[in-house]
């Protein structure tokens, strides 16, 4: 019976950081604050947005919406980004994408400042996790993944990782920021020969394929630990992830569920990104 | 008897690709030209630099050098760059490294324009080297191994590849490259466990160790492809690779030798990519 590494027990410990963070910078007069800029209505951003507030709300994070028509002109979304990034009130920024085909949404993340960019889309906070500098932040879900291997003890140095995946989103950067942490680190994707092959030898497997339980007990063996980034919804209509869960578990030592898991982390992830840009300021 | 995997003849291939596309930017009225900003006289550099222009000046591009004092100040050195970053005249700049210490190299770096930062040290270039795009260029070295690959025939695709070295000049752009030719790729570093066995089980092993001799027989097995980035003196004074040439050469299929090996493709690759900085204006 493998150990469920929970993302509520990670979240939970996360929260107390960043809200004693929020206390100490409450004490030297500030107030961390998020903006979030929406274009349109699009059902998947707003409920997102709802997650995102609530949280700020119970951290003590304060938040303020630009809401934007969903037919704005690049000019309007730009002058609104241009407002937002000189606000010294306003420590983080939230761009909901993709934007509407109709804007220039490079343009759009160019112009966003990178120490505001709690979000990690920019070119500087990619380099940061490139280069494993704190220029800039990660992108959310390959922190939380970071913050669940952190929490419960897991130590990377001189592991054999495996990172199945290479999306720029999550797969290259869990890739640089297990590398980071000193672990040997393996890339698998979709070219690759015999997968389950490479994917069994790895002490610590990432599992971000996209794709619903693509990962079973022919990929997995005993002792290791295993996190799933995947979200899905399988064929009854449920939330499942990458890794076949029934499969895998009796086979790994540690293993995330989905839901429950990496994803369950990412919202606190975001909103510890605000708190640390707004600590930064102090530097 | 491993079959050696020649940088001339990579060197030379490339060269006539070089040619052939000065020619044809010549057609277009275009003629190819490299900016040299150097500070200082230091014995590295001004050797670097002459086979650099030489380089230039057997293919057909035309170069500009920009000698600024060791004791420039941060405003000069900034105005200088400002005035070749603005001139259409040039494509690439090439800026030597390491700066004197009174300057700030990373405002040097930032105010590079990524398009001529034919060097690959801005944060576009290395977005464009992480992400998988053309924006900016990849440092020379890494993209002198996949020169050598390419030249050999040597398709990536699938296979097992082990990079030794995590720079960020050559061993993570390098892990990178081979990600994007679709190779599994593994990265190990000193904190790597039992890298023999892990570098043994490669098909494509690029050796960025930084240390002479480190990889030797006991990493390697035979069919491997062994490319070595090393350059190191030897206690007896000579040249040599990170791996041990005597040592590997029996074993695996084909090898670089040092010198003869990737360090003499990287000055065509700068050339070449001066040449590629002119062609993408005409974009």
């Amino acid at each position: 019976m493998a150990k469920q590494l929970l993302g509520k027990e990670v979240t939970a410990a996360l929260n107390e950081r960043i809200k004693a963070d929020v206390a100490g910078l409450a004490e030297k007069g500030i107030q961390p604050r998020l903006g979030i800029i929406r274009v349109g209505e699009r059902p998947d951003d707003v409920s997102y947005e709802r997650g995102a507030t609530k949280r700020c709300e119970t951290l003590g994070v304060e938040y303020e919406k630009f809401l934007l028509p969903a037919d704005v002109t690049q000019e309007e979304l730009m002058a609104t980004l241009e407002k937002v990034n000189n606000d010294d009130k306003i420590h983080g920024i939230l761009i909901f994408r993709p934007l509407p085909k109709h804007l220039d949404e490079a343009a759009v993340i160019k112009a966003l400042k990178p120490e505001k960019d709690v979000d990690g889309i920019t070119d500087g906070s990619m380099v940061g996790v490139f280069a494993g500098t704190k220029q800039g932040f990660p992108p959310c879900t390959p922190q939380a993944c970071m913050e669940i291997l952190d929490h419960y003890g897991i130590d990377c140095k001189g592991k054999k990782a495996v990172v199945v995946g290479r999306s720029l989103v999550v797969g290259k950067p869990a890739a640089m920021m297990l590398l980071q942490r000193h672990a040997t680190v393996t890339i698998c994707h979709t070219r690759t020969v015999d997968m389950p092959s490479v994917v069994k030898e790895a002490e610590l497997v990432i599992v971000a394929a996209g794709r619903a339980g693509v990962v079973d007990d022919r990929y997995l063996s005993p002792g290791q630990i295993v996190v799933d980034v995947g979200i899905n919804v399988n064929e009854e209509g449920k939330l499942c992830g990458d890794v076949d869960y029934a499969k895998a578990e009796p086979v790994v030592e540690a293993i995330t569920p989905v839901p429950g898991g990496v994803g369950s982390v990412t919202t606190s992830v975001l909103v510890g990104h605000v708190v640390e840009a707004a600590k930064r300021t102090l530097e």
